[in-house]
């Protein structure tokens, strides 16, 4: 059998991650991050548990990526996250100069795109890689939120 | 003699962070979050020492604080910064609901006005206060910065 890293690929493993926040009770917003189709970084929404507005998923992942490399940044990295970044995340990413930004699902409350975020020009981004899978796992989520108030 | 806990006062103690930085070669950006006329983290920027763009003074001064209220929310609370937030600091404050932010001098280039961020909506803001000692001080950095190269 041979496995193939494509996009989808490093996105199971970002939803992988996202299941981790979903089981500790978190907002399920899970990430890796991926240099030369290796897994250099993983991490998961962290706020409640750590009672900390900063320690958003891509955060995390960012930290432990530069740690990986050595260096604060993200030349030639790919970041796998579930959810589209809000605009902390994503000023991390531009400060980082991430080289590719791949996310799943969309927010179309408190994305980057709707607050105004900007990430470093050389970024790439592609959005929708397996969006439905992530927008479930984000729904499934809230309703039992909702239910348990 | 009386102490006058006023901007002046609270944004000296976040110059004060600043020098530190500066005394450790990192861009000199300083940060106290204060409720109730007290003190309650202090931060200055550590992001050449961790080898991580997300140590930004205010990141860790929202952990910090955060900690010390024992939740997540800094309501109430006001902080001092000697330069204006980053697009991330701003994130993470618009996700903190921090009442209340004063920074010193301005950031032409990567200030959250300048590339677009935005605050939470009950965030008041106040600039300019010791404006010139903390543009002097960043001043003073970049050119010896640019003279060691």
């Amino acid at each position: 059998m041979q496995l193939i890293f494509d996009d989808e690929y490093f996105m199971r493993k970002a939803l992988n991650e996202a299941s981790y926040a979903y089981e500790k009770g978190e907002i399920p917003v899970g990430v890796v991050v991926v240099i030369n189709q290796q897994i250099i970084a993983r991490g998961h929404n962290f706020t409640e548990m750590l009672n900390d507005v900063t320690a958003h998923a891509e955060m995390q992942a960012i930290t432990a990526a530069a740690n990986f490399l050595g260096g604060k940044y993200l030349k030639d990295c790919t970041m796998y996250v579930t959810l589209e970044p809000c605009q902390m995340c994503t000023g991390a990413l531009y400060w980082s100069q991430l080289s590719h930004l791949v996310f799943a699902a969309t927010d179309h409350e408190r994305g980057y795109r709707k607050l105004g975020g900007q990430l470093h020009p050389k970024t790439t981004v592609k959005s929708g890689v397996m969006e439905e899978e992530a927008s479930k796992l984000l729904k499934r989520f809230f309703i039992e939120r909702r239910n348990l108030n």
